[in-house]
């Protein structure tokens, strides 16, 4: 594989990320590939010498994308990039991430080594979820960590009718369910008392919010499940379903979201070396 | 102590409880109590020969209050009668709650106890909470189960930086926080993750919801300490504070949330031979 | 698939089975089907007409185990019928398992079924489980449900050192680590916070008991890892391996217990209309 | 308060320790106070112009007790300690416990202020369990952090009949039940799911460990009540009952263990400024 196209992406508005963008930048001049920088980073450093474009334009024919920022940058550039199949490269600002692992320091080593082909692509499963009402889908989204349907507005319990492959679950008082895949299984859902599942399952977790009934627990399924969320008509709280933390879509009564694995993946780009479970011990605090 | 004014209250607009008022009602007028029936629940019973009055009229020479619904029934009414020094009795519509344990079933027994005085009269803790915006207080409310500040619209993290007496306890990301009362510890707190605490006890408990540091745990404190939440300058959600889970109030960054014992107590009238430990087994399903 | 063969293996001293085995032996019988009955069981019932034998010489043409009991029988049975690919068909003493769940009133039904070919044969991974001390395999063990290291004797922190496929995973201060399969994840894991896991994954999950570090949480892995768990040198307390909660192998500092799925697998016989999920429910008190 | 007499009690056989203890003595000699040395301590150190005794020797005119090691030294230490009303300083030996909060290079600051009067006395509640079998006593032991009525041997289920107060609570399978104090509630009972409880109130806190059911929790009760742990007949383990993880007391199936508030209190002697809150944050990774 050889990098020639890539493009540059960043949590918008940050100080901390420009002096990142800028090292970054210098380093594909230097190696004379076509850089281009979304406009989320364009008004933060000087671009000349780069093209600049908007995340929606950028093209299937980039090799790489380099995301500065937090996990939450990189899930919310996934959106656009996944579906071309554009592998990402995830640089933190500092603090680490999950999926966000190359620390500002580590650039030049990590950059020389993955545009050197000396690196792994992980592929992590994504989401696809469908919103239907009255017969007719009102909604579809993409998510790599998870897809939350949660009451709306205050606390109150809503009221789920949960089935796996056409067969029923169970019916959930809560604050809300989480269909997380293994990648999400370290985010919102491990807050939520969710397992930790090794990022190469083809497995889903759900994880209850909150349940009303203790007995409600996080259930792993496999991938090639097809998930049916239905707000029940007695629930007395409006509902949302939440993509990933940042796309949220109002639910009605009766409203049923169908979550199954999409055909495109997460590709990860990652230096020689990358150790997952080195993360989750730094992540977590854990010692060997 | 002889009853001799009972006020009436009960569910609104629900037809599972009608039967149950009118044998109340029956009950009450042969033994010649002077009744008031609530607006709640005039519209569904005959209430000739009754007062018709809405709940905010009622007044403070009422010798007991009888609730008829489920534990947010009675919660709701307290708001009026607990600060007025009302002793409260639940009846319930068939499933057993946590503050309303005489079933339809047991209504003349349970009434022929209390009404001639033997009953037991158990007081619970009320919490008072002020909102303090800009060095204003712009709400203020008492609650019998818990106050709860929860991030408002969609599920983001919310940031507190919460202190007891005065003295920092910690800065928390979390989906909330609750704080509940003893009665409420098996309501929403339980769903949390917080601890079942004696109804007689003068403590609190805070439970974080959803935390996202998996250290952030539950904290059993005394009932006399003023706790303060504060919703962080740096919390990128907004926030709603909650009394008992139906009075909601906006929460503005910045805005200061203080809870202490409020003076007035919830007072519940309990046939003699209540027994909470019978309720809590009842209720999880507990053997002995 | 044509049954001729059966075993019937019950708990042992158990007055409640004896009834329900002379109902399976009649069935059988006057099914004309060549009877091996275990010694566990032939004291309690008349056996004439039947083989009896020990568990250890049910022969590998056995077309089908019968068991009477608890999951508890089903899987210490297991223990010898599974390697020999024998299937196996659970029928409870009225009380529901996850295992044994024909009920008593329901076995001419079932088995009228499950003999005349109209069964699902439902396969579940099996575990193999290695203790190597000063370089020598000092026990080797299956468990169909897990492989629990725990402490011995009393209370008292117990230091593990944990790999997946040779990686370092973590050190854990805990009480002990279950490493439980799909099968295993509603027994003990679910009490030790572990989540549930589809019976047909191919995956198995770690869950610490206990942990002193709040952050050490369940993981679900491929159940083509390799999972070794080293007693460490500082451990303080004495430690004990116990497959299935029913062999148990004390171990010393230093051991090594190496973990990978067995190529055997428990085959379960299920009459057709055999539903996971609804057993999930009844045993969880979950609704729909 | 003037400190005249001071006992210097040490973990027994640490390396780490010597050198704090020599810090300690020489501090105390120059201070021309009266030191009694422990035989864990004396071992270690140069003793000469100390008294050396054996824990159980030294005197109730004790003015201070100061303890170098961990949480556990001073626990151990306790058990003779806290009957007499000695209050107890501890030292760590570079790690931050939750009792042993003076690290070594803060001794003579926090010595200074402590023997200069300049000193809060927080005073801890005690347990006293006994255990009756056959209607006689059998055992009776103290405990400043917990009682816990556990499985022996290896991983089985115990099943435990618990009272309050005389009065049923509930019927528990599980692998023990802890019963704390505030001071406990940070240790064992906090890796089994317990609430945190403010150390000065008059609570215990029961947390059942590894239930069988989900729904048992754990419950804050008075410190006034009696707690009753009776071992079932049905159980299938064999059980133990453990004071501060460190005295363990085997116990046949129809065993009763009561357990009550002690008088004696555990005195702990903390230079002014001593936040328990601060404790809390650094032991728990929370931030302010």
């Amino acid at each position: 594989m050889i990098f020639k196209k890539v493009a540059l992406i960043s949590k918008p508005n940050d100080a901390d990320v420009a002096e990142t963008l800028r090292a970054v930048i210098g380093y594909l001049s230097k190696n004379k590939l076509n850089i281009t920088v979304d406009t989320s980073a364009s008004n933060m450093v000087d671009t000349s010498g780069c093209n600049v474009a908007e995340i929606q334009d950028i093209k299937k024919d980039t090799d790489l994308a380099i995301i500065v920022g937090g996990d939450g940058t990189l899930l919310a550039a996934a959106q656009h990039l996944a579906p071309l199949g554009i592998p990402i490269c995830g640089i933190n600002r500092g603090r680490l991430g999950f999926l966000v692992d190359i620390s500002p320091k580590e650039i030049t080593a990590a950059l020389d080594g993955i545009l050197n082909g000396k690196l792994t692509l992980e592929e992590r499963i994504a989401l696809q979820a469908k919103v239907e009402r009255d017969g007719k889908i009102v909604s579809k989204n993409n998510s790599y960590n998870d897809v939350v349907v949660h009451c709306r507005d205050a606390v109150r319990l809503i009221e789920l009718h949960n089935k796996i492959d056409g067969a029923p679950l169970n019916t959930l008082s809560a604050d809300g369910l989480i269909v997380a895949t293994p990648t999400g299984s370290t985010a919102y859902a491990l807050s939520c008392g969710g397992p930790i599942i090794q990022p190469t399952l083809d497995s889903l977790v759900l994880v209850p919010i909150s349940p009303h009934i203790l007995s409600n627990r996080p259930i792993v399924v496999s991938a090639k499940s097809e998930i049916e969320i239905m707000v029940s008509q007695n629930s007395r709280a409006d509902a949302v379903v939440s993509f990933d933390g940042h796309i949220h879509f109002p639910l009605e009564l009766g409203d049923k979201v169908t979550i199954c694995k999409d055909s495109a993946k997460l590709k990860l780009a990652q230096p020689l070396g990358h150790d997952y479970l080195d993360i989750l011990r730094k992540k977590l605090s854990w010692s060997f």
